[in-house]
């Protein structure tokens, strides 16, 4: 127990494997939790020492990153063109999830979206060629992340491509996300067709109208704290279940979609296609989490995640206190349930930048508001509820807002502290989708990953240096 | 243990006290439930005892009841108008809620609630007039159960009132139920000013025909079972949680109010009253309750109970085995939370049918899939899971198609069995609205209650009686 304070104020007392301690303190009637001993994580212990000299410091930057995260409160503004909204956007910029990464170590999905977007954009007439220029360095490939926008899975973003603007009325930023695609052949599991490639002229050129229109009819932005807090009560967890949150956007815009001035039969084919997908909340979930998270980087000392985003190769987190630079390690691999046909021989490495909604408090981290995700992601919904008690060991706080039902009204577990992760040995939980592992076919399943530690370590090392 | 063979199969063992023989069992890996051990309710003995000499025959009944329970498939036919879907529906017949009562023995809102019912159709001009005629016997009381309907809380229909129609696909049977008002101020809480009954004017000249031109468009019938089904998978309970239906119900009848003729603003006015209430769904939710009800009643040596129902005087219910006879006792107090500025001194007694969705294995029966609810109700979400649990006790099975996703998807406990309440002392969970004890007001609170024992044990009387 000799290092323990350095992991600041806690709910209750965790004991490791000191059973007489524990018992003591449980004597006099002090909270105790039993849980199994562990090392901290190889190549932490200096940097934990080297923190543990900082522990005020790191607790009163925690607390301030914390509260920015509970003060957020992201609200739809608009959709607008990625080309107009972001800058250095130009026709040859490619973004996509995760940390940086140049082609010749991408993987298939994300090469497959890399190929798709440029035949969308017209930067090539077949994949081919497309991959051909993307080798031969024509393209500029940068991070979502590094500029202000999020996306899911392979997480491409081209010039033309209609995005979601989501402000953070608290701080006064916004974040950017693309609008979901719906499941199975889409270009951000790497899918390139002409189905994939038609159904993204119909996003750009009528579902982006038919929503931009709804939402200046609308007159006022919509609450997505509010909504995310009723679908977490409605048996969402916001990353990988959001059928509560696509139904509460949908009643959320019917009146303004009954009076909008497009035609009525693209107000037709843009409800129909957003009902047809549970996920498509998801994209506006993770624009929300983006404004909600970058709201609380940039404070000195903080050893609060404020990124966790996956390239398909690489596992990359950002902390509060060390500024824009990543941490990696490999991706990791997927444990879930596979579509027919499917099986763990097709999958692709973890990767996508949907790793936000972990980032802020819900999504794995709220896996017990959502006992039906089993379902789709593995296990019993008792696991669901494990995974959510155990998130309550590596983060700094308890979410205001996101409460979950079964737990007695409990706050989601809010602000990953890396200083925690390396420590307890305890992973933030993800669920995600899985993609295929070649380029051009899709999404093969969901389930659960493990983040590599190691990136974990070297954050906390990081942040021992800069103090 | 003597006389337990008479509640027939059961999913596994319940020892009321004989700790001997639940070790053995348990040493012999069979399930055993422990529970208090509690005498069967005073006046049941003798009904119990001839009962379990026709154990094989009720057995038989009861598979039966429960199978049609099962395989019923409520779907929303429409919208129609009282007086032209019931018969005997004449100007002045008057439907209310629960079992037989004339006007002498009415409570406060279902005097209410007849008083505006006589002003909406223009029966009388003033409060006094109405409730004089009632008085002086010019209008017709009938249960809406006699005439294949439901009704919330009061339950009072007219004439000139649209109901939702239900067709139970599987039986060809159909059930009926009024639209539903909103909370606060409105009939079935017995409140009947100016406001109550522009209300009531709007919904039979708006919202009925917006709702029956979407249906029209829409082309094919509403899924009833499948949509409750993923609202038990939302946080819904199906009584008094309805935020989800009432969201996949505008969700579903989204593209056709886009297309359907009426004029945009009756539209929007709409859509706007469904998504400002999110009990709008209950009362769909409670004809799909009568037609599968219906459906599994007239089962010769059945102790399936079939309806249950409250008038806020009394509280009766009918068994699948004894016909058109209800069995009654006195309504109950409703144990719950109240509106601001109101007490148990404003309550009135249980009332309404809307216990019909217990009858069908949702509402009470279906509270740990809500865990949310107890903020309505009271209580702590571990009640609600308790509230479930307790609930197999009484019930002849599971529902095949309504899960609780926290159970690890069990089916909710479906077909309560009146020898097994009667034999355990476990009354079914009700949760409830409570209406003030005052004609004119309205809602002013919610809560739990308990169905008097004595209509379980006049009822398993009268089965043995009958067979």
């Amino acid at each position: 127990m000799a290092d323990r304070p350095l992991l600041g104020h806690r709910p209750n007392v965790a004991n490791e494997g000191l059973a007489l301690f524990a018992d003591e303190l449980a004597q006099q009637g002090v909270p105790v939790q039993r849980i199994d001993w562990r090392p901290p994580a190889p190549g932490s212990e200096h940097a934990l020492a080297r923190l543990a000299l900082a522990t005020e410091r790191i607790t009163e930057a925690n607390d301030r990153a914390l509260a920015r995260l509970q003060a957020a409160r992201p609200l739809v503004a608009g959709i607008g063109r990625a080309g107009d909204l972001i800058e250095d956007m130009d026709g040859r910029t490619l973004l996509h999830a995760g940390p940086p990464i140049e082609w010749p170590d991408m993987s298939g999905p994300l090469r497959g979206a890399i190929i798709g977007a440029a035949l969308y954009e017209e930067l090539a007439d077949t994949p081919d060629e497309a991959a051909s220029r993307a080798a031969a360095g024509d393209f500029n490939f940068v991070p979502c992340h590094e500029r202000g926008a999020v996306g899911p899975m392979a997480g491409v973003v081209s010039h033309s491509m209609p995005m979601w603007i989501v402000a953070n009325e608290a701080a006064g930023n916004r974040a950017l996300c693309t609008l979901n695609e719906g499941l199975g052949k889409v270009l951000r599991y790497g899918a390139y067709d002409g189905e994939v490639l038609d159904r993204l002229r119909w996003m750009r050129d009528v579902l982006a109208h038919v929503l931009g229109s709804a939402l200046e009819v609308l007159g006022e932005p919509i609450d997505l704290r509010a909504m995310l807090a009723h679908a977490l009560q409605m048996g969402d967890e916001g990353h990988n279940r959001n059928r509560a949150g696509t139904s509460l956007l949908l009643r959320e815009l019917h009146p303004a979609l009954l009076t909008s001035e497009e035609p009525t039969s693209d107000k037709v084919e843009a409800v129909r296609f957003i009902s047809g997908n549970d996920h498509f909340f998801l994209n506006l979930v993770m624009a929300a989490g983006k404004a909600t998270a970058d709201s609380a980087s940039g404070i000195g000392g903080s050893s609060v995640v404020v990124a966790m985003a996956r390239n398909g190769t690489e596992f990359g987190i950002r902390l509060s206190g060390t500024g824009d630079e990543w941490f990696t390690g490999p991706a990791g691999e997927i444990d879930g349930l596979y579509l027919a046909g499917f099986g763990p021989e097709d999958a692709n490495l973890d990767i996508g930048d949907s790793t936000i909604t972990e980032t802020m408090g819900i999504g794995g981290m709220a896996m017990a508001a959502a006992p039906a995700i089993v379902r789709f992601v593995g296990g019993s919904p008792q696991d669901a509820i494990d995974a959510t008690r155990s998130m309550y060991e590596i983060t700094w706080g308890e979410s205001e807002h996101y409460q979950v039902p079964s737990l007695g009204f409990r706050g989601t577990p809010l602000g990953i502290d890396a200083r925690a992760v390396v420590h307890t040995g305890v992973l933030p939980v993800v669920n995600t989708g899985i993609a295929h592992r070649e380029p051009g076919i899709g999404q093969v399943g969901a389930g659960l990953v493990d983040p590599p530690m190691e990136a974990f370590v070297a954050a906390t090392r990081a942040l021992a240096d800069a103090l």
